[in-house]
C-alpha cells in the first residue's frame, strides 16, 4: 500500500493530522479533502507545502496571505 | 517503494507526464517542481486536479481562470 501521513507544519514543528491518506483532492476556498485507506474523511484548510511520497510524507502549511 | 506516476488531464484524457515521482514542491506562478526517484526532475505548470496515492495518480491540470 502507498498511501501516506498528511501533515501540518506549524511553527516549523509537524503535526500529524491523518494517517494512511489515500485520495487528496483540492476543494474551493483552499481547503483539501483528505480520504483514508479505510474510507475515514477529513477537510484540511491549508496548501501543500510539499510531499515526499517515498517517505509517506505530505505536507500542509498555512495559507500564504494574498498579495497587498 | 511507494513513487506515484504524474499525469496531466487534457481534454478528458489522461497524459503521462512522469513516472516514479517521490517529491513535489509547489513554486511560484502555479509551476510545480517534481523530482524523481533516480533523481530526474521536471517542472510542471498547472494545479492538482487530484491525487490517488494506493493507485499511484497525481493528477494536473490547466490553472483555472482567476475570477473576473
Amino acid at each position: 500500500m502507498c498511501e501516506a501521513n498528511a501533515y501540518f507544519v506549524k511553527n516549523g514543528n509537524l503535526e500529524l493530522i491523518m494517517e494512511s491518506v489515500d485520495q487528496l483532492t483540492p476543494q474551493d476556498d483552499n481547503t483539501w479533502h483528505l480520504v483514508g485507506i479505510f474510507g475515514d474523511q477529513k477537510y484540511v484548510r491549508g496548501q501543500i507545502q510539499g510531499m515526499q511520497l517515498v517517505e509517506h510524507k505530505i505536507i500542509f502549511e498555512e495559507v500564504a496571505d494574498a498579495p497587498a
